[in-house]
């Protein structure tokens, strides 16, 4: 199975990106599932219904989120009713509206699709590492293939997330800090592994938020307004997947990084 | 001018992966600066005289330190009378041992390397905006090139030094996530940016520390002893830079990646 | 029932504090439950079977824990079969030795006590909210009177608790900041309250730490050894609370703090 | 010299209690001095130019801030022509408006008043101990009485304070996190010590903030708006000092603490 990802896409220029360049992709890569974190696609803060049906459009089959999911109220109005949206499943289970998980049928594959989130330097809510122990006690018999995004801040948190899932995800994609690494590789038994997609969005700022704002932030620590620019260059970052359905093991991963200074290539 | 620089040099498979390929990417790439961070030398914490000795004898012209600085007593012997050993500029002035930064001849050009370190989830030390202006107003009048390892967690305070920065400095080279970003780029006005360069140690652990310990610890909470091991597969990250002379602007970053999976190709 | 509740016991000259005041203070407030925390006897950090037996003999019925709960080895050797030592309940439920409540038979009432730990600042560990919840369920039912020693770090997280389970614990009394405040109050459903009961140990040293170290740590970010003094001046912190047997109200709440500056009065 | 400090004043009720109770406080304690912290003011957030007036009118003479200082942009317009308006020292140096500190004359006494921020949990910010010794050499010189309103998380940040400066300041006086402690006392140098001053606001909320919405944002990690509310019963905090005009040195500590369960005795 031939699967892409694609990091954050944060705002304006995110929403151009994904929907000028996920079209040329899926030409290219053909992937017959697509998955995209949308937690910064409204202004940088969560989403909106009509920019969830935007990134459908462009063609996404599921939308993952993370810390930023709640952001706009609106959410609490259609995240009940759109099973392919999903937000990290490690929220506290009570009282977080939405799911953690989907299912989707691709061909004659049931593939599963999680999303949790970190702890470390993040929100304080359930163990990701318990979470993902329950969920694939429920999904592993119905599934071929489960993929993973796990949107968190630290290397460490996410590696090991990796190791400890190593043989039974398909994959653990990372998201959250909107730069993209550089070691997609395919661990020993057969997860493939990345530790951030990276981000969809401006080019030349700083997370995908006006430059100069951060840089006082940092300078001055005074209160200045993030803001996500609406115009200039912008990138896409993720990666591609191939999985065997019928060992649900990588065979190949391969990151996709789109710039003003690496452009698509056919 | 050529450069190479290396990321955090962790324990015993580190120096191996070090001594081992540093000599070759020599051969390949021509460098005439070698930078290396050696802040994870002995056995993930600290340095002793004796493997900053050994990664001077590998190759390296400067030796750039971190967050682990100090955590070898030795290095208060030696740290003042070695001139190529740098440690973050921004930690306090009147009471912290060592230099932040240093120049070196590279035939009829003086370079300065500078080591600073982050504040966000890290150390509370002094403003590393702040102090960077007040050692650039030192070194750019002798220094036609100079080159900064950034030692900071989050990806927007690397980010955000890159830009602030951009123009005024030759490179920007981020350290301690231990995970090789993949967002090399020459900013616009000519400094080249790296957020993290990745480490140089063992390849199946996580950060260079045995994996069932780390992952032990994310699930139980309970003190774990943290080691790196001694034996397996290595890896080792950094990056090549041309930088030019008379400007002192970038004119190539190229990511240095070696692991079992990407073996160095001549 | 009347119930004597004693802060962090800090090293040697905690124990002394303990083994002085503790009778003292039996006679003078006749309690007929005495709780005690104990995760900083060993010399700041974590508890032997020796000193754990040390509390019970200086007249404790039960010992409680915190974050350095498992800092000392020989912990897990004994945790397991000792009924009236609980470490905080929120830990992971799979892999912590030890309990995290225990009730103890006071005349004819049934006392629960429990032990949670705060988030906020402090270990990625379960829910303190769900869990208190939980535990309820359970105790409520065999239980007239409840006790929570909630070891955190925050005012706002203690506070939340207390006003959460207003009503349904008889008190929530806070640790951790080895500091004693002074908001002892009886909160409106009955359950009194005190953010944190303060430390018993050194009284001229930073939360039982040697302060020249301390001070150091903070002025130069360079490694420098805790340690908990073994000599000098001590101070003994807690409360003395009445509860109501019938209700498992508290009917008073009362600060307990001897110190050089503030002798025990008879 | 007698002197009344109040801790961080919130919102509608904490303006009430200021103007209710100071006038009583300073019938009974006839101060000299009175200085009064209004970070949270303008409903928890910053300040204004009216709410500022307030503060004067309702009879205090130095007027601190904190980590909230800039949350309200009006402040921008008149900070830096009110000498009676402070804000935390150590803020950077080159972009704060406002001052730091400032001095009164007491009859025939220079008064000086530092404010202070401490880092950790707190923002990135320059050095405190670094900045009182700053401070100190200027103001040592012109002034026999020194306060410091010390705004900061820890315990540990606050004691280290206390103790670093003991014989050099007259008091240190911790605000932020809106509880009381109970250690106020003489340090053996003569430096009047208390962690924390306690906040004048809503008796029954969390931290001054609406509890349900506290303890909501604790069990949900949902967005959640924190508002100060405008009617309720109310609290007063602070304390009262002593202190030897002609040696600088506290002769005598005293809390205050007016609750509906504590009125005010006259
Ligand atoms: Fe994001
Ligand atoms: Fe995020
Ligand atoms: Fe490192
Ligand atoms: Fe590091
Ligand atoms: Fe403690
Ligand atoms: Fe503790
Ligand atoms: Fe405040
Ligand atoms: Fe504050």
């Amino acid at each position: 199975m031939r699967v892409i990802f694609i990091g954050d896409v944060m705002g304006e220029i995110g929403q151009q990106m994904l929907t000028t360049y996920l079209p040329k992709l899926k030409s290219k890569y053909r992937p017959q599932l697509t998955v995209v974190n949308g937690e910064n696609i409204a202004r940088g803060k969560g989403i909106t219904r009509a920019l969830y049906k935007l990134i459908l459009q462009a063609g996404a089959d599921v939308v993952t989120m993370g810390n930023h999911t709640f952001d706009k109220d609106e959410i609490f109005d259609f995240i009940d009713s759109e099973p392919k949206l999903i937000r990290p499943a490690n929220y506290p289970a009570k009282t977080t509206p939405g799911r953690g998980f989907t299912t989707i049928k691709v061909n004659q594959t049931t593939v599963g699709v999680i999303n949790l989130q970190g702890r470390v330097f993040l929100d304080n809510i359930d163990d990701p590492f318990a979470k993902i122990d329950t969920i694939l006690a429920e999904l592993q018999a119905k599934c071929q293939v489960i993929l993973l995004d796990f949107h968190a801040e630290t290397t460490s948190e996410k590696l090991a997330m990796g190791w400890y899932t190593d043989g039974r995800l398909s994959a653990v994609l990372g998201t959250h800090t909107h730069v993209q690494t550089n070691d997609a590789r395919i661990l020993p038994e057969g997860t493939a592994y990345l530790t951030d997609a990276g981000m969809t969005g401006p080019y030349n700022e700083i997370l995908g938020m006006r430059r100069d704002r951060v840089i006082e932030r940092f300078r001055t620590n005074l209160p200045t307004r993030f803001e996500t620019p609406t115009s200039g260059p912008g990138q896409l970052n993720g990666c591609y997947l191939e999985i065997d359905e019928q060992t649900g093991h990588a065979k190949q991963i391969k990151l996709i990084s789109i710039t003003p200074d690496r452009p698509l290539m056919d």
